[in-house]
């Protein structure tokens, strides 16, 4: 190790270098670099011209795929016993970059699984407490003004296996992969229930879809009408089949079986409806015995994904870490990350955009000495609201809390170089 | 038509309506609304029950695939006639929304095909100038700083078919979908160069590919330095084979030939390389004789893509009309849109967030009154640079002007409801 140590910039405890390292190429932290814990290999000549080089590769494609090599990367599904259908499949959290999902790894959620729906039959109904009930198919919708905002999607039941009395040794995707974060487009609600002519005693509407399960959710009128969208299109073509084809109701920060898949009716209401989708789930139990109903937006959370379970370090040195943080809320405002199970904290640096209620990427250096820590990032939202620990989250809700668990994710590193789910 | 005109807002010449009705959901512009081109159908009744909610669906897949309710939506080919792997294949423009293309339809642009690489035996050689030659592979690499950045990429061929004598009929895809947009996840080259240590004299650096027509090209050593990146992600997951897989050069707001696929090696020299990419193509011959060489970022751009080329209107009525704006040199400020082929022009709505060197969309609606018109768009970057008529392009750059087409697109509506490509 020949750097300057005083070129480091240790900003915390037990290793974490200075977020400079991630900013504008990070000029003036060679130092930093030189102590990867592998180096690249000295050239001794001109480079080999390997195979592929020596004749003309693969035509074009009409619509591509990815590397035979990759395909080990996929969502991981777990299905319920004895259905078809029901249950979820996860994003693979540690094995993703950037902020956008691929379509193709975006969580799933299903009650009764995917329907094979033909768009040119599929119709939405908004009925109920209007003066004219009308049906809009996918042609009708398309004459409307569209917008695309980029935004996260969570499943309410997140993270929950965390909830569990001994921590669970799985990935960053096994635990935390019931979020996703894509570009939506479609038609801002509030334009079709303004057209439908929505009564003066209207507060709410239901959701139902075209699903076995009927999937139904009220919501609130006014989320209707702040920023919820009938979806037509998921990062630029058309919505996939297990994400609502070829419609879906999409509300911003909310839990995720609000934004009703495969949505055939909006009924405007004056109360609430009661289905069973909110009073047999998605309800919060508390210690007292009381159940906590309508908790609808998802709380500041992050997690770091690189390094995370399961993986194992490669020897001291300096390392990149890595994450997600997202609120409910609004915008990311900070993210922090400790080595030291939380007694001091270093600020990460924000790959920009910050986008409200989307996924923001987190970034920072850690110099590890080879000894014992523990990785944990704390996100902090532009209304304030700060990541909880675990201890204090479920000292408020208790200990049978499911749904909403957003709580500071602990990775321990051993001296083996293990990274070990903790809870801290 | 029921609706009062003084609703509609009228902000141009032959029907254009106030930017408004795109912004926070248009309340008070329902008058534009009650003249869309085809309303909703009114309810009579519940909901029929479709066939596919009587049973459960498809169950939860590890790597999902789009409808095949969607299967004609596919990238243009066009091969050149004799080779296996050269030409391009273009993004369909027409049929996406947003600003992230999939990268299933990303355009294509190969010299000798898509080389099949074996990661794990991948090298990229980092020499020339420098004081330490070092070799890198995917691990390596990935120990790096990584940053994420939403860009776009432009083939400088793109539009080149309205350089022809007659206006091709074609769709808005297969005129400009020689450009697409996606999250780019890699390591600052400027990092990797100062690993290396850049001598003093040195003032470019030469890329090659891995395919078999080892495609080069010299790049300025402080573009590397300013926002090049060695690309190992597109929209969260590993690059495409026929985006560069395992790692390629990204050089944002640049001609895309330049973002060097399956990069293999950067040699830095004193001057440029004068490879045969850069001298047998790529250059831009003028009228007197000359050629325009090393002409790198691309010019400020728009195209409407709804409604585009080869569509067909259905009737008077108010329309929304979108498309794509974006510059090499930064930001969008503006995109002002006409229907009288350029007399009058109206701001359009842009989607947030407006990023630089990203595509942008735009919005506006549009009453159609069944007569003649033009639609045109006109984008104007944060340096203040306004995209041209083609009048003026070609006035300037000569009747051969064929890389770097950045004029503006023209459709003509006819009244019978036809979508044609004009020069107007």
């Amino acid at each position: 190790m020949k750097a300057d140590d005083d070129d480091l910039l240790p900003v915390a405890g037990n290793g974490l270098l200075h977020r400079r390292l991630f900013l504008r190429g990070g000029a003036g932290l060679l130092g930093a670099l030189a102590l990867l814990e592998a180096r690249p290999a000295r050239a001794d000549g001109p480079p080999d011209v390997p195979p592929w080089m020596k004749a003309p590769g693969e035509g074009m494609r009409p619509y591509g795929s990815r590397s035979r090599h990759e395909e080990h990367v996929s969502r991981l599904v777990g299905a319920m016993p004895g259905t078809t259908g029901a249950g979820s499949s996860r994003t693979p959290l540690e094995a993703l970059e950037g902020i956008i999902t691929p379509s193709a790894l975006h969580f799933e959620r299903h009650h009764a699984g995917v329907p094979d729906i033909d768009p040119a039959r599929h119709k939405l109904l908004i009925h109920g407490l209007v003066e004219r009930p009308l049906v809009f198919d996918v042609e009708s919708l398309s004459r409307y003004p569209h917008v695309s905002r980029i935004r996260f999607l969570e499943c309410s039941g997140n993270s929950a296996p965390n909830n569990a009395p001994e921590p669970p040794q799985q990935s960053a995707g096994a635990l935390h992969g019931l979020v996703s974060c894509s570009e939506w487009t479609g038609v801002p609600l509030g334009l079709l229930l303004d057209e439908t002519g929505v009564r003066p005693e209207a507060r709410w509407v239901v959701a139902e879809g075209a699903d076995a399960a009927a999937m139904s959710r009220s919501v609130p009128l006014q989320k209707a009408f702040d920023d919820a969208l009938v979806a037509l299109y998921q990062n630029g073509e058309r919505l996939r089949p297990e994400q609502g084809y070829p419609m879906r109701l999409f509300l911003p920060g909310w839990e995720g079986n609000m934004s009703v898949k495969w949505l055939r009716r909006l009924k405007v209401t004056a109360t609430p409806s009661m289905t069973k989708d909110e009073t047999s789930k998605y309800t919060d139990l508390l210690p007292n015995g009381e159940a906590l109903q309508f908790t609808f937006p998802m709380g500041v959370k992050s997690v770091i994904t690189s390094p995370s379970g399961t993986m194992t370090m490669r020897g001291p040195g300096v390392y990149r870490v890595s994450g997600l943080a997202w609120s409910g809320a609004g915008r990311i405002r900070r993210v922090e990350v400790s080595a030291d199970g939380g007694r001091t904290w270093a600020e990460a640096a924000l790959d920009e955009p910050v986008l409200p209620k989307a996924l923001c990427r987190f970034r920072i250096a850690w110099r590890w000495d080879g000894g014992p820590a523990v990785l944990q990032s704390r996100a902090i939202d532009e209304t304030g609201a700060v990541q909880p620990t675990r201890s204090a989250l479920l000292a408020e809700r208790g200990p049978s809390y499911r749904y909403h668990y957003h709580a500071i994710q602990s990775w321990a590193v051993t001296p083996d170089g293990e990274v070990r789910n903790v809870y801290a």
